[in-house]
């Protein structure tokens, strides 16, 4: 497995000749993290983890912890009840185009962008948001293999500055998507953005995908079917309107936050999370794109290979 | 075998139960098809072919036949080349939509559209639209296992009706996207929708794609990265704007055409086709997809199983 | 002047033949209005008014009273800043659509959507809501002769279920159009909506710009920059989407409000208020647009007579 | 009447200190102007002319022309026929956007804009282009007191180069708003665009508006019905998505055109023609809107005053 070692770190050397891509800056705690930093890991289906570059800087997940919501709700409501609540069609359009959800909705196009996961958390079990955050913990336990903790000050950040958040889930309300109190389900969603975890442990979360929703030799965390249908959605939707292009040239579905973390899945194969700050207008981290693509065609992990 | 004969014999028989779904007019001659014909085609990697249904009727690809010309032009351009004609993106809107064109363009959001596949055909070598159509003739031999003909009843309609067609490639031409002249490259166009096949044929092609660019046990007829973007595309935009819930059914990208066409890829498994002319509202076979989604789920070809 | 009495008790005569159109039910308490009641009044430059039909009929201004907060502003801070908050020009879209602000925007189209009148509330002058509804209070004592009071019923029943005024003023604040506090803003502008008027005393306001800003044979309430500034906006946004129609069909600037209530103004000549809680889809009153029309032909008060 | 040329020369001379705007260059024979032209023509409603800077150069009056249509068939057909073909509704958008029409069609949102004026041009009298062409020439004859011709150079660089516009009139094809022959009427609407006139001719047609339909002191030339809708119009379209700011401005409703022509009726007082060829991204002369402000406010033409 030396090649695999090797591979990663040309892939986050040759990442680092760029310098496209700024820090997000529209969450201001998110603006306080080095740009440079640039790390990638990759957990085998087998158990074996491999790393590069800044591999213990730890960043919130961002959208990336759409996944957990997804997920969870699918393994405890099943694909008919989720898919009452959101639609799952890659959107054409900005994470958090609220133009999108106002001419296309009344239910958000997919679960990966800012308005379907949004509307997704009013659908968490739980009396009260201190219940239904816990709900979230105990999810992250299952799909990063310990409990992920919650940056404070980010969440806060959020809370603060989270206007367009609050315009899209007040047109869910308006149009009877969300059922309860809107800043009740907004202060789940900024919980869920503020998760935060190194790339060894985000690698995690893929490589249960890769492994269809098996722990490596050992117990299943999520159906097949639940396996399936994330995949599918992240194929389709998980790098906002960049997915098809991510799809074309990497083949490894992935899920993006604007933290500059990245979560690809190499089905079969591996799990992978890559980070780079330096995102783009669309909210993908740019170096993070350029290691995927070098890792997929070294590797030969497109999924059509 | 004996299984996937039950398989597809059933997927045939319980799609027969719905009747949603209408045969398109637009086209004047589309709509000179029995309404309730209904047909699946599966040619397995090594070559086995099985067939229920309505299986030798001959419909033309309409926009099947999109990945013809985006396949053509892969193998002889390359990616670089061909993305800087057409980006790669689900567009999150109808077929046709001019609209997506001038509010996103100038560039077609991808070449499953008829936008993106318009501007293809602007990039058909050939001295005159006859030299461009044989060009395309000469592909459909290589993606067919034989040539295909054009059915000129139907292309005499599509050339007296296709008003919405005119309007998107009048304004590829004002954007610059087509250099040529339209007339030509419209003419082009329509030949391309007007081959016709039986679903047996049909099914090679998206058995090619499943196979890695490989005719069964024999040579290679366009390459693994070809084969690569092309499956991407499907994937992610190869039923316009119910690509992403038909991913999350059946994990079998397609390409469906408005005669009511689909063909299908099983990734390392099969090539599929099947064929109903009553499609739904965005364009799509309504019982073929329901075929697609009993083949997947009994067959397990979900991409991600 | 038996002549205006005649027109006026036809117009609302003939109104009366139609039965298209619905009470907006959107906010529950409006809701508790006669579906039928239809009434007009005019009052002349010179002092002298004209009622028929149900002229006692109390009912909150809705979208008229964004007059109120544009003339205010107008008024004391000059077309300068108040431009500077909101542009002039016709959106073509729903009034209170939150794509048309997402794709156009950051700032709102014209002061006769909500958002433009959300934006306006944000520059009120005062310390609170309550400082910020006294403002208001004072300004239509200015512009109807007598001070207004809000409907308290309507009033809360705009604070619970204005989700979609509260999903475009978190737009406003995610874009930096709004500075305050966004519920606050939220507050003032539920106010505005729910002073209540009979047309009687709702065409005062028009007569006011009909006269050049002038009291009858009286003083200046504004000035005559303010009241070309707010009738030629009138005469493009008045009506939301319908504006041109109307325009074309009376030829006197108006506005409109939900609750079925239009002010209407007649250069020169007079003030209108009609009134009929039967709204179409873009929330213009349908017998309110008769009597109008009826009203322009037989007294001769298109604009460009 | 000294003021009058007083106002009109200050009017042109501070106009000419502003260089803002750039020549139209897509239909390449517009760009062949010297960019620095600036004029104003003013015909008072009793025949008196003033003319201040270049007011002898001769350019065509692109969109201004579709007064021309538009007042032809108002006259001929009646506002019944004519707004069952195109709205009169401000679209919010650009002059040529094919999304508007895409999205809020199939009939044009208003007749100012290209959209509109091509599916006018559909319904003029006669059996071919030729005869259509004809219909047109009488009609200037009309409206500017005398036969305007065609610039034979602007007309085919615009037949040669107007794809936008053959995208529009496909888009209007294809939803049954053009009958007949899309070239055909193409044809005829860039014959209606290359009617070439200098200012001093091009006020006649406002000047008539303002006086109500009548030459000075003589015969009628169009109803009064035409004018109050054709001035409705201009009031909310006249200058595409400017046409609300420029209301509040000028109060004097205008059709402008990117040659860089503007023409603005002073209701009761006066037709104003203007000139300069440097537009800004909307298609509106900058220093032609100066100049109207001018001269609105010095000699208080406001609609509203």
């Amino acid at each position: 497995m030396q090649n695999i070692q090797q591979v990663i770190d040309k892939a986050v050397e040759q990442a680092k000749h760029t310098s496209e891509g700024q820090i997000a800056s529209y969450i201001p705690e998110l603006a306080n993290v080095p740009a440079d930093i640039t790390a990638a890991a990759i957990i085998l289906n087998d158990g074996q983890r491999f790393v590069a570059g800044d591999f213990d800087y730890v960043v919130t997940l961002q959208s990336v912890a759409k996944l957990i919501v997804l997920i969870g709700l699918l393994e405890e409501f099943g694909k008919q009840k989720v898919f009452s609540w959101v639609k799952a069609e890659p959107s054409g359009d900005d994470f958090a185009s609220v133009a999108r959800l106002d001419q296309f909705g009344p239910k958000p196009s997919n679960p990966m962008l800012n308005a379907g996961a949004i509307a997704l958390c009013g659908h968490i079990p739980g009396a009260n948001p201190t219940e239904q955050i816990n709900w979230l913990k105990k999810w992250t336990e299952n799909l990063f293999g310990e409990q992920l903790t919650i940056n404070q000050k980010v969440y806060e950040s959020e809370r603060q500055t989270g206007h367009r958040n609050r315009s899209l889930a007040y047109l869910l309300k308006a149009n009877g998507i969300i059922e309860g109190d809107v800043e009740d389900v907004l202060e789940v969603y900024f919980a869920l953005c503020s998760f935060e975890a190194n790339i060894k442990q985000a690698a995690y979360l893929p490589m249960l995908l890769a492994n269809r929703g098996l722990i490596p030799h050992g117990q299943r965390i999520m159906s097949k079917q639940t396996v399936q249908q994330v995949v599918a959605i992240m194929a389709t939707c998980g790098l906002y309107n960049e997915s098809g292009g991510h799809l074309v040239r990497t083949g490894m579905p992935a899920k993006s936050g604007v933290s500059g973390l990245i979560v690809s899945v190499a089905l079969g194969q591996a799990g992978v999370a890559v980070l780079s700050p330096r995102v783009n207008r669309k909210g993908n981290s740019m170096r993070g794109e350029l290691i995927l693509e070098y890792i997929s065609q070294h590797l030969d992990w497109h999924f059509a290979n």
